[in-house]
């Protein structure tokens, strides 16, 4: 890391925090080997070569190679919380404040489509073994399905989806479709992985959503429809009689050019065509 | 295995598929040690040790490890389409034999819960690996999705499925949900993951369901209810109006029993309630 070297032409008042700032480079070259090479390939030894430090001086500040794992576990879910739920909370609640949530998670799930999700890659690494790794990861995720839980249960409350929702079977479903899009972008190039997560989560959220719920949404709406076309949705769920279904908005692919035939396959929004604030960043 | 020091008192005309019958029982030695530890755990010299043969006559009937993987996962998928596949071919074309096709799935996916499942945690093994390995997964999951359309299309074109079905959507949405059962149950020890597997899977052929899908199923109904008991899905699809979801049986749950507290979770099976054919086998 390139911040390293040129601490030293810093005021002694300033080097004070040194420290801090050497553990958190640090964990960010860990964190970016442990999303490349998964947390079983972060070694002490390609870190501190990486960082051009000794061993020993990596050591100083995370006592173990476990400690340093847990601790890119813990800065991954950091991370990922400030990417997709803080800017979701900003959303009024209920079912606007959810399809944000979930818009948000599609768009870093996009990003990590390369080098493969830390936390689903290391629920393969860890699911059969005992120890701090393995709580840790049941920790981030259970934390992560519980924080779903909340926004459907909010959704549920405000009468934005059915009252007789079955919550956890929800987030379950949300969780699959997550999971087949990282398991065919990553094992069968498929392009068009994020673009069905999509469609899936509409289709879902479509099943179980109200009136009031549909209305939520179109408060949020300008008055300009924006040049994004709207398709309609693949996989439509019969049903939810007069309800509108969520519009889906093309964009670009994020999925990785791979041995797919080119297609036509574009990234969709969950958002409502014309959507105040669309989610951004990718 | 025990069959080995035996061949050695059959007769010479019998010795002569004694080759064949080695090879077969390090198979499954093989395919044994790779449910256990993964495609990457498996290694010649622990196989060896297992059967109590030498390297080298490992080496005889496997060229090289790789060879031996390539083998294992051609084992696999040889034993996996005849415990789902096979038996389902079996059925009427259409809803009924969709259902069964899934309904053995899960079966195959109960009993893999406790060591894992070789395609599955393969998948994570080896999405980012170049190689035969690589294309051979690949290779598998891709004919299985193929067999999983083919199914959806037939009952698409038998008139049990809504006629604009996206079957590549629902191919999509069906892998999920086995995905994220076996993503709980491993990770989080989840007990009910299957039974929500499913009730998702139930929702998902019901919201495609017409009229003449429903019947198709009923008509494969005895007069007398079996002693399983009927409960309501969780997770209902909204809409579907005046079509008789799919029922779920209660059953005994093949899950882990290790951190949830004891639950009530049951084992429940796509097929209707009384169904004459029950996928048998676990």
């Amino acid at each position: 890391m390139s911040l390293l070297p040129s601490l030293s032409l810093l005021p002694a008042a300033l080097r004070l925090r040194k420290g801090d700032v050497t553990r958190a480079a640090i964990l960010e070259a860990a964190l970016h080997i442990a999303r490349r090479d998964g947390l079983e390939g972060l070694t002490i030894g390609a870190l501190a070569d990486q960082l051009r430090m000794s061993k020993s001086g990596v050591f100083a500040h995370f006592g173990s190679r476990q400690d340093l794992q847990l601790a890119v576990l813990g800065e991954y879910a950091r991370l990922f919380l400030a990417d997709v739920l803080a800017p979701a909370v900003r959303e009024p609640r209920g079912l606007p404040r959810l399809r944000a949530l979930l818009e948000n998670w599609l768009r870093v799930l996009g990003r990590e489509l390369e080098e493969g999700c830390l936390m689903i890659a290391g629920a393969s690494e860890y699911d059969d073994r005992a120890g701090s790794l393995h709580d840790a990861m049941v920790h981030i995720v259970t934390g992560w399905k519980n924080e779903l839980l909340r926004a459907i249960e909010q959704a549920r409350d405000e009468g934005h989806l059915a009252s007789d929702l079955d919550a956890e079977q929800l987030v379950f479903e949300i969780y699959g479709l997550m999971l087949v899009a990282h398991h065919d972008a990553r094992l069968l190039r498929s392009r068009d992985s994020l673009k069905r997560a999509r469609a899936g989560l509409a289709r879902l959220l479509d099943s179980f959503g109200t009136a009031a719920g549909k209305k939520s949404l179109q408060v949020a709406r300008p008055p300009a429809a924006p040049k994004a076309q709207a398709q309609p949705r693949p996989g439509r769920a019969k049903g939810a009689a007069g309800a509108r279904p969520l519009l889906l908005k093309k964009g670009r692919s994020p999925g990785r050019p791979k041995t797919d035939p080119p297609t036509s396959a574009k990234r969709v929004h969950l958002r409502p065509e014309g959507s105040r604030t669309r989610a951004s960043g990718d």
